[in-house]
């Protein structure tokens, strides 16, 4: 066999009169009178290889029964193209490959769909034909720069003292989290495994260990109805540290996604990044991973319009809710229509509707505008900075609903107004998380991020008074209105972490049938510790230009968790169900969906 | 909170004078006279540090009420110890550091065992306290090794052009396979995924793809009976390349598996490796991955003996059988009784019985000399090269009887008489294995290593006359005894893989039904390709001096496939079951067991 001495893409003018051998695949093939042109592929990029009886002699025959995606090596002499035929869109456009042997070293039937980018082709037929969609220059792109990505990390990683250790996939089933996947236990029957949904447990023992920094590129699971940028199997970059305070893993982390930035695409990240805490993240933009590349902020105005003619601004202030408003400039021209339809945008966030005012020629119009007084709009006018041409858009409603509604229309009309530059990459930490929920259903307070989140100091005193109100040493990474990484300091201390129980309303009993384990190990000197998990798939996507995870991930699962390729889940022998001493379950309807 | 500055275990004369903060764990405690001195250990290792009324103030009445495992943050000035109080056995037994400021960071319950190497302590135990055994400078040690040879091995593999790609681990039962751990679909009631086995036919479906070069460090799971040097979960590098021939492949590999070696334990290792077919492997050790640290090579003396007045020996060849020994150098000396003692050894391999000869004073004595004709005799001295001192022991039996029963006595004989150098890394690789095994109970030909594994290209004649003679580019590579790696060329033309599939017996059908997708994918255009895959776990455990895989695992499982820490697998809930459309199955008596 002819093995390659040359990568197709690498070969450049400075290889003229070399003689090569490549091995690759046949991407495109044109036979002009008598003469045959080659794309000839491989994961480095595409060359133009010629087959001619001048230089060929019998590999011109050979070179005749291959077809696209046949798998030749040739090997030829790298020449200069005529100034005719130099093509520019190619890398290598201004040399080709004059071929005198070669060997198919394998045929192919016609592939389902071409293999090459920008074409729109089916996702699932994509998926079914992984392997040749993975062939698509783009997909092969996305791939390289996925490796490079971990390459970077663990780079860093390593030089920073962090341990790579990799923990259990074969584990417990998780309280208080999303659903797991379970795995019947063979050897002891009706006992089961739990796939992890993170390696948080056992990173924090690592900590109780001594082993100081640890860091896992990590397969996690969950079992959860999948959306667009969900998978049943996931990546993280999983961190934890020891003995550092907040701001220098904070720093340290920085400094880190400043790295692969700028070693995976060439972007230069500006630090240190800003740090919103999330009362600011949902003040100003409705959403607790806002997309900063933009302003267009959320205005509170509740106090403007309390006593004001709009029965519903007046209402709504009465009940604790809120009145914000969103000055869009330059909308003061739309139409009704334009305007009417963002209502339905904003009804799918919660809003019931949506009052607003246009700026034109210096006159306040609309149908709310009458119910103020001047005074009133002279404040407004203030506050929102509004002028000609503006559009203020209002909503009044629950804290939530405002933030829901208003955010939503923030990144709405930052995109259609075009004020988001995609070439840009704007990070910020989002810190001071709330550490407790109230849920209404179970009328008790639960983990906002999970139970051994460390509040933040001066807050402690809450845990007798307002148990809501306490920060949590709690941070996202936010990137673009994504949440790209996110952690916590935790809590090491006994009493502490027994407070934290009975705000969650766990007796000791209760911690300790949950938690046990890790209470027991936190008897025995644990160290202050704290860490981070970056969403490995959604930093690639971002990184890769994409929208969807899917593109991120060799050989990924449907929206209805199913592996298209393997045409995995599938059903099972009778016998290995046996084995593991389970039967099925399956109601008829079930089974017929 | 006191910040570290410093790691313990790096302080040094050098550091005579600084001010250095450390953070870490009391190790031991000793109050000599008022003066308090504490062993403070942290990842790196171990420093004196001591609290006096002269130099500590307050600190020294806060360090008394720490005990052991104690968490400090110590701030102190490094001091040269007194020459009588210097201790060689540290690292750091030149200097002290005389603390000034002391927080208590956490306090420690009593532990359940030392926290010191070279103590014996139950692994039961150990592994319910993992996070405890963990701290122990050994197991770190160990941690640090397995993470620094994965960073060699990425390295590596960078830097030769592979590309880290994840595949999934919820994935589709393996035909063909050892048995496989399962994992309900909720969202397909009645189905389920299949956790890996290996990457194997993602990684060859990569080659497909075009990727060329690709490697991981996979988990992979297998739900067999467990011996001790076995995991239900365990990690391997998973390598895969197209176009290149058998032999750039091992070569690659060889430089890879050096570099490990010498960036891990500075353990220079010579290449080439010795190469050896499976036939000289089984003929001369009688084992697949032989111990090449010494000599004591088996050899066939079935043409020598066949005629001979012992009966067993006339017999055996007979019947197709093989008679072959081993010169146990310096045991002519061995009593009757130590001679005896190998029996039930040799008994455990299927011996029968074990015929022995001791050559002592130009004598040749033993039970079954007086059956041997001069000739005979003469000839056994020649081909053995036996002379005063020796003795022969005889295994007459099956070749396969012969090769585990001398195989295996060559092992404890080599080791009894201290001929293994422990300091000695011996890689070898065993090539040329049979492609197919006859599986007597199913009646038909198995594949010894996987359905796609490339039959050596001579050999192909032979899947219409004689399959079992027919040798497999298979691979493995051998270390002092251990298989730490294996692979093969793989099949990558229909009408080789068709052949296969004939000899194995599977028509074309059962053939689609076990491999469609990877059939289907080898039509549109396969490289030629091969790869490999390293049992990380037991190289670690090599390149660690340890002889139990569970030392190399952060949080392994126990033979009886429990992990001891979480308490995993464990009951779950019903309703968990009920999501998946499962119900137990359990018998009384299992579940009672």
């Amino acid at each position: 066999m002819l093995l390659k001495t040359h990568h197709c893409g690498n070969l450049s003018a400075a290889n003229i009169g070399d003689t090569v051998v490549l091995n690759g695949w046949v991407a495109v093939r044109r036979d002009l009178g008598g003469v045959l042109f080659i794309d000839l592929r491989d994961r480095s990029g595409i060359v133009q290889v010629v087959f001619n009886p001048t230089f060929s002699g019998d590999a011109l025959a050979i070179a005749d029964k291959a077809r696209t995606e046949y798998v030749l090596a040739v090997k030829g002499k790298v020449v200069q193209r005529d100034e005719a035929t130099v093509n520019p869109n190619l890398a290598t456009g201004d040399i080709e490959v004059q071929v005198h042997e070669i060997e198919i070293l394998n045929a192919a039937k016609t592939p389902p769909f071409f293999i090459e980018d920008g074409v729109e082709i089916d996702e699932q037929l994509r998926l079914k034909y992984r392997y040749l969609d993975l062939r698509r220059p783009e997909m092969q792109k996305t791939l390289m720069l996925r490796s490079k990505a971990a390459k970077v990390f663990r780079d860093f990683l390593d030089e920073n003292g962090f341990l790579e250790v990799e923990t259990p996939i074969l584990t417990k089933s998780t309280p208080e989290g999303a659903r797991d996947y379970l795995v019947p236990s063979r050897v002891h029957p009706g006992e089961f495994f739990a796939l992890p949904q993170s390696p948080q447990i056992y990173k924090q023992l690592l900590m109780v260990s001594g082993l100081e920094r640890y860091y896992q590129i990590a397969r996690c699971f969950r079992d959860e109805d999948l959306r667009a940028d969900r998978q049943p199997e996931f990546t993280q970059v999983d961190i934890e540290t020891s003995f550092l305070s907040r701001d220098q893993l904070l720093d340290m982390m920085e400094e880190l996604a400043v790295r692969v930035f700028k070693e995976t695409i060439g972007v230069d990240i500006q630090r240190p990044f800003q740090r919103l805490t999330y009362a600011d993240a949902m003040g100003k933009y409705g959403s607790d991973k806002p997309d900063l590349r933009f302003g267009l902020e959320l205005v509170d105005v509740s106090d403007l319009v309390a006593n004001s003619g709009v029965q519903v601004f007046a209402n709504v202030t009465k009940k604790g809710g809120q009145v914000k408003a969103l000055n869009a400039k330059g909308c003061g021209t739309w139409s009704r229509k334009e305007i009417d339809d963002l209502l339905p945008f904003a009804a799918r966030y919660g809003a019931k509707g949506l009052a607003w005012i246009q700026v034109k020629d210096g006159e306040w119009k609309g149908p709310i505008v009458k119910f103020f007084s001047e005074e009133e709009i002279a404040a407004l006018k203030e506050r929102l900075g509004a002028e000609d041409g503006d559009l203020l858009l209002f909503s009044a409603d629950t804290k939530k609903v405002v933030a829901d509604v208003l955010g939503n229309l923030r990144l709405k009309i930052g995109r259609d107004l075009g004020l988001i530059d995609d070439s840009v990459f704007k990070f910020a930490w989002v810190v001071d998380f709330p550490l407790l929920g109230y849920d209404e259903e179970a009328k008790r307070y639960v983990a906002e991020h999970h139970p051994f989140t460390r509040p933040v100091e001066e807050d402690l005193a809450y845990f007798d008074t307002d148990p809501g109100q306490i920060r949590a040493q709690a941070y996202d990474l936010v990137l673009n209105g994504y949440e790209v990484g996110g952690g916590s300091m935790r809590i090491f201390k006994r009493d502490v972490q027994e407070k934290m129980f009975q705000a969650l309303g766990f007796s000791r009993e209760e911690a300790h049938e949950k938690f046990g384990f890790l209470l027991d190990a936190f008897e025995y000197g644990t160290p202050p510790h704290g860490g981070i998990a970056f969403g490995f798939d959604r930093l690639i996507m971002l990184l890769a230009g994409r929208t969807n995870l899917r593109e991120t991930i060799a050989f990924p699962k449907t929206a209805s968790a199913t592996d298209l390729l393997m045409n995995a889940p599938s059903e099972v022998d009778s016998k290995q169900l046996e084995d593991l001493s389970i039967k099925l379950a399956v109601k008829e309807v079930a089974a017929k969906a």
